[in-house]
């Protein structure tokens, strides 16, 4: 016998429900979207507990089950009575301390499912059913038989209905810094990561692995992005694809004696994430990730300043700095000495260049003892993060700094020992405090430190939070390095302001580097759990441009440069290039000068995960609209309405575009700067060049422009 | 061909000695001792290296194999030539910060040996021959070809020439709190520790595995004691036997991973130390662990004081207080409650206690929150050290001990937490500091976290030596209890007063305890590595007292108890019992008031191992000296000659002495207290009872006391 419970809006307890076969059903609010749970399914598994998604009457997520195994005790999780469910609506929004809008709306369906096993153990599942997708998590509430756990597998499925194109980089411990692969799911072979020579710290564990966030596109043309929001206390997840059914198995990060995760009731796990639309558009607007976080924790936030920097950084990934006092070490070793970048005249040449353009702080890395033997040997004791190169003038700086009212960024790089990093990171907030710093970049490059464990276990995500929690103590922002993937946890932590967690720009300079695609797949990744410190605004494309025995490049057009500061949302963006080479071309630079870290609203105007997006954001608290367009490798016509500016109000848009012989690898900096009179009614068409991309500014514009800048017409 | 290099007495390099089968031969100064090592031996095994050592003629350590093999880089290390050998001699004495003796001689005969592999991989190895045994460490100079590297295997051998009587406990990762056993060599079977039930925290690896210090005994009567020195950045060395052939072979720790040592040349092994004596007495004086310790590293030592303890501590083991505030966690797990020990009130009751008996500290346990889940969890965050219970008020008795003229000792359970103890370590000493603490006890009970970690691996060897150090920056005294077993670190750290790391007293409130004869064999065994804090003192011996459904009882007499403060050598000493049950005793509390921790002469009048021992120690800076004697199951009928007094001076002895009748479990408390006057010509005869002791002071009597009390005759 099957039933099905139609539950709709009600907050109080069902009763018991002991019965055989039931399912239980959960809409979105605008019914789009429908999830089924069942328990004590029809096909004889008594007890086992599973749920199905469909989307607009199409089956997303095929019959999944869920559950756990536990190696202490040692007891099985998966085999449920339900003792209650309650069924909640939510509909409010809210205010982000930064973000790509003003306001967030949350809009939800709940259903609290509560369980028991046969042995009186208490576990409660909670769906959440958006319009664009559902979120789910477990929940261990304190209860006699269940106190300290130690989690053995989460048995999390996402059951697939067929072969979906997939966007995805190989299941890991340590690293998300590949490159993106495409290929249906059944054409997964993740063995090839162990050949990626760039990555000096990976851990390989199933050629039929993959990360979140994974993207995928049916042949129906359905987006579906699985991933996971507020990853607290509990290793990630790595999703193992059964090629024959097309399941994703959920496979946590184990630790070093290969358990997954120790947790103490009352406990939750993070949600289990589903995005899912016929637009790939709302794939990038979905506000889920976000909703399933927790409010800010951090009472009063006027710290907390979304900005732009420039940085001693770029130079030692082109090699003609280094950031050792020896001079050796550089982005891709090579036998030359050059001079130590962090020096005070260089800083000060930094400092100069931000106050003269705008730009809010500098970041110096390399300014601390140790980096001669830091890299790869598994050491303990690298960094101290307290003890500048005798070239690098603390005091002097921090005064210089402030005389031109500009911020340094702190560089704390833990080379993986995060043991030494905990010991000393008190003393170097303190450090940072009195010398005037107020963020810090830290970076977490090599093999974890205790040792056997990986970024990405549940050691080390309570260590990444320790560090933004403690950072908030002394008011410090945080842009961390080589963590974990994101999880929308900027919301409870503003101060988290960005992070890696990916391939960034700085692998174009001395590796193979990122293809022209890399930024079409990244906010459909990568970015769907949070802001990434990609550091674009490279204007020397070519590194050959340092060093003629050279072939690295960058694989974007400069305009592409320009256009991700729009593409790629971050409240932290680097201007990433050299103060010398933008001097060079001032006219483009103004677009990185005048675009805006922070919004009030976000249109994602068209995208396709792997090909282009176009994204319009309008900057906080002004009338000012800023327009970043990107193509793969392939030349395309981007056609923009400009729909949402303001009706009746006439708009100058500054156009950098590529020029039109541009070209990512046969002319890659050739651009053009072009201006003209937009308003509402405007259709914008944009060609981008192979690889390339466009930016536009739209600012309010007065009476005297409107008669100088010629309309625009195309 | 055969050939023996007799180099004595010379301190420039020997030239390259390349020829095959060399034997270079090491005498000590008095000549007993020989040590030879052989290189490019006769028996064919190209270029491998040994060492042999006899006494007085006799072989104690056959034809050993000295080695390593390493993981990264992936070489072997025990195959070599001679690149060049050095002979020196040193005879020196020096001033301990504290000690056993006012001076300690340090007289030895050493070989630097330097080697080098086919491959050019450079290590020197230098041998240490004193007129009382062998000390050798391994050193890596710094060099070309070998920078970090990691120790799969040390391969040192000790080949013994028989099958030795042997006092032992099991090889462990993460325990030396075991009770010994005695048997022959190839009776060892370590497989039992598994069924030692009173010790939560242990990791068996090898049956035929025991840990250092290891004392012997051959048929000859030769005593053998083999340990290590200066163990700093390395694992703790256990021993696996070979039953055939008696070669102990030494079996690092390994870390989370299976690695032993991470080391960056230059670097340095401990040493590995063989004593050797046909007197058992040598045994005990010897110094040559302590001498191959460098110097102190503490400029300022003023703040260092030896004292006496009482403490909140053997109550909560009794069964009669609790270290959490909700009253359930005690010695042995029982079901009723009992009231918080760590209370103002108390603290106050003891303060008041050592400040009217010259005691110069309260210890105090339970004091912070984290106890109701602190134990066998692997649970990370467990303490702060800086909140205290409710009713623990911190800074009225801050201020209460210092009106008293006492010291309170902050006490700081990791719970092996030791990540976490990291994390908060500055700002618990600083914590400490401000509260007029300046010493702490430090447990480490529990699985050691990072996980994967062992308490006697490299990661925590060097913790421990982090925590003292930094401790040393507060001007704060250690006391470590479950830390790896020491090796002499406290002549480098006279902070460190002393450690637990063996079976201590309290196993005797809470389960089958500690045998009589365990006291007789702690010295031959885990006090050849620094001082203990064995917690004696015990006034009620059975615990049937407290509880008169316990059977458990301390397997001495009180008068044992009273003689352990001499025979156990410590800076540190408690006075366990409960102050209520000193004053009901006060008489023999007297010798417990009287008795020094700091020495200016001992000498260790009689001793065997597992059976007895007798000591006299002279107090520092005055002329009394007290004396300890102490038997195993056994009545024992000590004969003393007083013959160290001065020539000439009377002194009053206070003798207190097991009544006639008293016996270790039939009557353990039944005690004399007797005076007379004695001179440098008696001669004590001291009646033990079964499992008993004799406690002497001795001090010089003026006229009028001559006259008064009766002189000695026996």
């Amino acid at each position: 016998m099957k039933k099905i419970l139609s539950i709709v809006c009600f907050s109080h307890l069902l009763a018991l429900l002991s019965f055989g076969g039931n399912i239980l059903k959960l809409e979105s609010p605008d019914k789009n979207l429908i999830c089924r749970i069942i328990v004590n399914d029809y096909d004889g598994k008594t007890g086992n507990l599973f749920y199905e998604l469909d989307y607009k009457t199409r089956p997303v997520i095929k019959k999944s089950i869920l559950g756990f195994n536990l190696s202490s005790p040692e007891i099985k999780l998966h085999s449920f009575d339900v003792v209650a469910s309650t069924i909640t609506t939510t509909d409010e929004s809210w205010v982000p301390v930064w973000g790509e809008t003003k306001l967030v709306k949350n809009n939800y369906r709940q259903l609290l499912l509560k369980l028991k096993t046969k042995d009186s153990i208490f576990i409660n599942i909670v769906f959440r059913l958006f319009d664009d997708g559902l979120g789910f998590r477990y929940e261990f509430p304190a209860q006699p038989r269940l106190n300290h756990f130690i989690i053995a597998d989460e048995l999390t499925q996402f059951a697939l209905t067929g072969n979906h194109k997939t966007f995805w980089i190989p299941g890991d411990y340590d690293t998300n810094e590949y490159p993106y692969n495409t290929t249906a799911l059944a054409g997964v072979d993740a063995s090839g990561s162990k050949f990626v020579q760039e990555i000096h710290t990976k851990t390989f564990f199933s050629k039929d692995a993959v990360q979140t966030p994974l993207m995928m596109k049916t042949a129906e043309n359905l987006y579906i992005n699985i991933h996971e929001a507020a990853l607290i206390n509990y290793p990630a997840m790595n999703l193992v694809i059964d090629k024959s059914s097309y399941e994703l198995n959920a496979h946590l990060v184990p630790d070093a004696v290969g358990n997954k995760a120790y947790l103490l009731a009352p406990a939750k796990t993070p949600w289990r994430t589903i995005v899912v639309s016929d637009k790939a558009t709302d794939i990038l607007a979905s506000k889920i990730i976000l909703n399933l976080n927790e409010p800010s924790k951090i009472a009063n936030t006027s710290w907390i300043k979304p900005q732009k920097f420039v940085g001693v950084w770029w130079e030692m990934h082109v090699g003609i700095s280094s950031w050792d006092y020896s001079g050796s070490q550089v982005g891709s070793q090579q036998s030359t000495k050059v001079p130590h970048g962090a020096n005070t005249a260089n800083v000060k040449k930094y400092i100069d260049f931000a106050a003269a353009n705008g730009i809010d702080a500098v970041l110096v890395e390399g300014w601390n003892t140790g980096w001669e033997d830091w890299f790869g040997k598994w050491k303990e004791d690298v960094f101290d993060f307290v003890t500048p190169y005798p070239d690098f003038d603390v005091k002097e700086l921090a005064a210089y700094a402030k005389s031109k009212n500009v911020k340094i960024i702190m560089h704390h790089e833990t080379s993986g020992s995060v043991t030494n990093y905990e010991r000393w990171m008190d003393t170097a907030y303190r450090f940072m405090k009195n010398n005037n710093y107020n963020a810090v970049k830290s970076g977490y490059v090599g093999k974890i430190i205790p040792r056997g464990e990986h970024h990405d276990g549940q050691w080390m995500i309570n260590h990444y939070l320790r560090a933004i929690e403690k950072a908030a103590d002394y008011e410090i922002m945080v842009d961390q390095h080589e963590p974990v993937r994101p999880t929308g946890l900027h919301r409870t932590y503003p101060n988290y302001l960005a992070c890696e967690a990916a391939r960034g720009n700085e692998f174009n300079a001395w590796s193979v580097g990122n293809a022209p695609e890399h930024e079409t797949i990244l906010p459909f990744t990568r970015l769907m759990g949070g802001p990434m410190d990609y550091t674009p605004g490279i204007f020397k494309i070519k590194m050959s441009y340092y060093d003629s025995s050279k072939t690295n490049q960058v694989h974007t057009t400069l305009a592409k440069q320009l256009a991700l500061y729009v593409t790629m949302y971050s409240p932290l963006q680097m201007a990433a290039d050299l103060p010398e080479n933008y001097n060079q071309r001032l006219d483009a630079f103004q677009f990185i000068k005048d675009v805006a870290v922070d919004w009030d609203d976000t249109k994602i105007l068209e995208a396709e995960p792997g090909e282009y997006i176009s994204t319009a954001r309008k900057a906080k608290g002004t009338e000012n609209w800023f327009i970043g367009a990107i193509t793969d490798e392939n030349t395309r016509n981007a056609v923009l309405s400009l729909n949402f500016l303001n009706t009746g109000q006439k708009y100058i848009a500054t156009i950098y575009r590529d020029a039109d012989k541009a070209h990512w690898k046969e002319n890659p900096e050739a651009y053009l700067i072009e201006k003209f009179i937009v308003d509402a009614k405007t259709v914008l068409k944009l060609k981008l060049a192979p690889g390339g991309g466009c930016a536009v500014s739209l600012m309010p514009a007065d009476a005297p422009a409107i008669k100088k800048i010629k309309a625009y017409k195309k």
